[in-house]
């Protein structure tokens, strides 16, 4: 459900509505034990009257269409300006990651998030727990995020970079 | 996407394609803690054809529909007759459960899949992380399951059991 239809928005989630729909768009992914690939994504954030978003996301490759990464969960806003991101992954990982969402300037019209790992757990069969740094930037119908991402032993580096547009 | 469109099943989820689908049904709540309530709940499982399911659950009251528990996160399977449960939930708590999934005997008709938690987190505005215990038995179209929790100090006792039809 969007903000056009179902539900009234809860009062907490008045800051972060502009986050709700579906959006799609392209990114560019890179690592330096992996070639550089293109991917198409959309992200699904939605609400059903309580004080979270549930949020969906999937890449596809853009050269096949064959499915990439997906990843599920909740977002959450304890307090004014501050976020949790409340993750599932298929590769058997779970992730919480906490930071903060909020306007880039006074009177900005660029709404910023900022969050990283804060727990990472995997199932017996997971092969690698990774650690993210996400930074998304909102601004009317457009997102634009970058990921950091510490894996195979590697520091923390740039691995995604994506802008999406709301489709829905 | 369910069995009937999309994408090929993998081969590796042969033996739980019949979990694939909508499922709706009631169930009935209960916790020394609480008074005895029943809901409403619906589950989805389905796959982009890679080896796991993508699995999304809601349940409402059945007084006034409120939204009660929502979950959301992906199933694996990564050897026959062993399952990973990989979640997500609302309250700031990533849940993975491990146990078994097969036929129930051989030659019955009744799939059994009985899952624990093996690792539980919780986000720094979590309230309480809880261990559960989950019981499902599929049998054609019906799906029956119990939940057993450990929460607010208690040791893991029965919370829920539902009933729910495959719809979709």
């Amino acid at each position: 459900m969007t903000a056009a239809s179902g539900p009234v928005l809860h009062t907490d989630l008045a800051d972060v509505s502009m986050l709700l729909g579906t959006w799609e768009g392209t990114g560019r992914g890179e690592y330096p034990t992996i070639e550089a690939f293109e991917y198409t994504e959309s992200i699904t954030f939605s609400h059903v009257g309580k004080p979270f978003l549930a949020y969906q996301q999937r890449t596809r490759a853009t050269d096949d269409g064959r499915p990439l990464h997906a990843e599920s969960g909740y977002w959450r806003f304890p307090e004014r300006g501050l976020t949790e991101l409340v993750l599932a992954h298929p590769t058997g990982v779970t992730e919480i990651l906490e930071g903060f969402a909020a306007p880039n300037m006074p009177g900005s019209d660029t709404f910023m998030i900022d969050l990283r790992s804060t727990s990472v757990s995997g199932s017996s069969s997971a092969k690698e727990a990774t650690q993210t740094e996400r930074t998304f930037e909102v601004t009317g119908d457009t997102m634009r995020y970058t990921m950091r991402m510490a894996a195979v032993g590697l520091p923390i580096q740039h691995h995604l970079s994506a802008v999406l547009h709301r489709v829905g």
